[in-house]
């Protein structure tokens, strides 16, 4: 009935052993990766390269083109943290009602469609945002402030990544329920049979809030759990971060268009940091769903005012490191020094806290004091920090000028391990950069570290010992959220009980992992990010209970006899 | 490592034919059931039977017994339908704080367990609750005022098939995500391999308010679905209806205790009608996620209260019919008239809005006049209510007072097409019984028939035609909710059409059914309960959206090198 020309078939033809490829990882969650996962992996990646810097550099001080329904005014206030001019593109403005009008009209089309069909469209989205991907690296270069090698591999191919994952969900759980199922029963002496249909009903227009610092990661996956599940989609993007989403809103509109669908199911939304609309949008009566990344503050207004919308977020809390114990120092304090570093931690994921027991860590059969802990792993961020060759490739740059007063009235609370100071940046003199703050902290000071603390910064906690830092850090998780805890630990019995504290606190473990894999990195089809069982967010990433909601199955039954032909 | 002796996988293999049958009929949606459909052919029924009405009667006038922890005192008021007497049976009462703790204490040994023992355990309490289904159809008939017959189908057999389709559903979405993985990829030239395990965590406490007039059929596929996913649960069943609430809690217990398990992970809190707990319950700062059946309007207050808790929510709203056309009119009357005298209306899935065009119904070429349609539709509602024997089999007897209130509050503000007496039943003199009111309004009475009546009372709406017959429907649906629709046409252009604007409305429909079957049955495995759509409640039994929050996933991961032997 839906799938009227061969193009269609054609079209979930193209991308049926990618797809399949993709929904057995999901269910063995095994390393898989249609891309290459590195931009010097691409063929002609230097030409490539440069054909974004160019068209990046076209782009600045221009009306960004997108068409829009409701476009009301042109709004662009995004600076560059790594020339610290502004960019000066201006985007539409559009009136949210408009908005919302718009993708009420174009749902209905999108939602006749079969799961199939919807599914391979939104794969030849991602086919075209990979295509984009060096040119939406760079968007998200300079106005996240992610290092080149970041804006490629996090928020480009990892995130398309999540967003195929996201599609697998989606469709798992849309294709759980058959389209049509026989019944037949007996009724006394009578047989009633009933031919039943069963559709798939999508929510409404889906609302999705994009963050400052990593825009794409999140946002793509759920746009995808969004779009395949038939319900529009609304981006908000961040005022600070809005390029990465707009050139990702004209690529699905532009894809969908070129499928005979209404582009109006991918909308832009933007407000200034003066005139929010984020409050409007969450309470708009025609918001069915929200997908919220960003502030824990307001993530935690979203989750209690979002009612009778479906509310997905993902905030921040405390990641937490526990020391008790291990066969090689340095190989933990070089893995944790160059994750504190990463993106200068303006990661959900990034480490924060670290509780370290008084009488210091085990190596082996050796006590290494804590004192010396400290300062070897000082010494390692400082390593980093001090090279500007290193700090450009990790430490990046630093998205927003608040994050620098931060750390400020942070150094001043608490003993100084490691000052952050700004570093110069080898191919960008005004960057924005600072180097990593580290404090040394006792638990009386606790309000210092109960929360995160977005930038670089990190708290050594001296714990009484491994079973304090233990419950202190799992309690600290538990009261303010948490999304990534780590822990190295030589007891298989301790490893146990962390195990076990840490489900129960709703953070994801890694144990003693050292090695060139930055401790934070979340694998796409293999990683849940985010529990929802704390403050950190109540969506999980990508499960089923991330998607079976955001459509609902309605069902007509009819006697067989009295079926059409 | 959790399977610790055999007779664990004894119990497994025990249940594992009836779950994997259950498995498949959930996937494909045929009929199935491993339950006997009626009483009389279940062996030994009558005498069955009449052990099941001796020990309801010496239940009488004495105190429930059933342990549970925190008990305050005792209540219990509830009234027999069938007798106008007090059942004079005393519940304990608990103190709510009390429950939720002794369920915080059970809920980790319970989710240690795999999800196959946990669902296996709970098969066993379906035995448990099949061995004493008739005396629990007692306890329906004489507090809810069911049939026998249907005390023993819809709140017995039926009831007991939507547990075990819950218990799929939880176990489908547990299933989905491995116990382990095995991750390895490259980062620059070192080969990063990780041994990875995914924990399913429950939420915690759950609450399920249970109704007056049909108690089981959906608290025990909601106290499953919270159950098989790890949850313990408070039941708070309403004052009116306690015996068939009283009588589960105490068979999961013990099948629970029998099984090594905490008892303490299914308790009973009971309040009065002049003390209500169920605001108390919902702000509980333990309640993790709640079940709700009952009133549109408490309902909607659970909705709104329940965060940070889940909420699933089952209430009432409009049941409309839609007349058009149709090849044997008597046969859609006659269909239309049992269901509509179908336990008095008092179910949630009861027709009670009947849409009818101004020009009649065309019935095969010729048009029946509207006036002669409704006055043919009274005369079949009256044969039934007139005749003792069919309507104590098919009417029942009327579960609370206010609902004859209300009857005659209606019947004094419309035309009335037949109207409602009580009727002597043939073996309880002293039964609460109504027949059903018929009223004949026109769309400018719609106050009158926008939201449930609840009871025996249907309207006959005039229409302009079948268009707006349609259009006033799903209208009313949209407007105020509701869980089934029915259509009757010849007309397949019209049907396609009455099948989307249901979909879009949210509404489960049936069309041209005539026959025995009765027009709401729902079936377990094959028919969802409730879209979510509308105001008629916000979840549908059973999909994977009523179990993939119940529980979420943690994980750890380690380098595979570094895993115990």
């Amino acid at each position: 009935m839906l799938e009227k020309g061969s193009w269609l078939m054609d079209l979930i033809a193209k991308h049926k052993a990618r797809f399949d490829a993709a929904r057995k990882a999901c269910r063995e969650r095994f390393h898989w990766s249609p891309f290459p996962e590195a931009p010097a992996l691409v063929e002609n990646s230097e030409a490539l390269g440069k054909a974004a810097d160019e068209t990046f550099a076209g782009q600045l001080n221009k009306a960004f083109e997108l068409e829009l329904p409701g476009i009301v005014d042109t709004v662009g206030d995004e600076i560059s943290p790594y020339t610290g001019k502004p960019l000066g593109i201006t985007y539409p403005r559009c009136n949210p009602d408009v908005l919302f009008d718009a993708a009420e009209r174009a749902l209905p089309a999108w939602a006749a469609l079969t799961p199939e069909l919807r599914v391979a469209i939104l794969m030849d989205v991602i086919d075209a945002l990979e295509k984009q991907v060096f040119l939406i690296a760079r968007a998200v270069m300079h106005t996240a402030g992610q290092s080149p090698n970041m804006s490629f591999t996090g928020s480009g191919v990892n995130a398309l990544d999540r967003a195929i994952e996201a599609l697998v969900y989606a469709y798992e759980a849309m294709r759980f329920t058959p389209n049509t199922a026989h019944w037949e029963r007996q009724f006394g002496k009578a047989t009633i049979s009933l031919g039943k249909t069963y559709r798939l009903v999508p929510r409404g227009t889906a609302v999705c809030f994009a963050c400052a610092s990593f825009p794409t990661w999140n946002a793509w996956p759920s746009m995808m759990a969004s779009l395949a599940t038939g319900n529009p989609v609304i981006v908000k993007p961040h005022p600070g971060s809005v390029l990465p989403m707009a050139l990702t809103v004209r690529c699905f509109r532009d894809v969908l268009a070129a499928h005979g669908q209404s582009p109006d199911l991918v909308t832009l939304q933007l407000d200034t940091r003066d005139e929010p609309l984020g409050k409007v949008l969450v309470n708009h009566p025609k918001t069915a769903i929200i997908d919220f990344t960003g502030s824990a503050q307001f993530g935690s207004w979203v989750e209690q005012n979002a009612h009778p919308a479906l509310c997905f977020t993902e905030t921040a809390g405390v990641n937490t490191v526990v020391l008790d114990s291990c066969e090689d120092l340095d190989a933990v304090i070089r893995s944790l020094a160059t994750t504190l570093c990463m993106f200068s931690a303006q990661m959900c994921t990034s480490p924060q806290n670290i509780y370290l027991p008084r009488q210091g860590v085990r190596e082996g059969d050796r006590w290494v004091p804590a004192g010396e802990v400290r300062q070897r792993l000082a010494d390692a961020v400082y390593a980093i920090a001090s090279n500007p060759r290193k700090a450009a490739m990790i430490l990046a740059t630093i998205q927003s000028p608040d994050t620098e007063q931060l750390l400020d009235q942070l150094a001043a609370q608490a003993d100084v391990l490691l000052p952050s100071e700004s570093y110069e940046h080898p191919d960008y003199p005004d960057a924005r950069t600072r180097t990593p703050l580290m404090l040394s902290v006792n638990t009386s000071q606790r309000d210092l570290y109960l929360g995160e603390r977005f930038g670089p910064v990190s708290f050594v906690i001296e714990c009484e010992d491994a079973q304090d830092a233990l419950s202190q850090a799992t309690r600290d998780v538990r009261e303010v959220g948490g999304l990534t805890a780590f822990l190295y630990s030589s007891d298989e019995a301790f490893i146990e009980q962390a195990e076990q504290a840490y489900a129960n606190a709703g953070a994801q473990l890694t144990i003693n992992l050292t090695g060139p894999m930055p401790l934070n990195f979340a694998a796409a089809y293999s990683d849940f990010h985010v529990t929802g069982l704390n403050a950190a967010g109540n969506a999980s990433l990508t499960e089923l209970g991330f998607v079976a909601q955001r459509f609902r199955i309605t069902q007509s039954r009819r006697p067989s006899s009295n079926m059409p032909r």
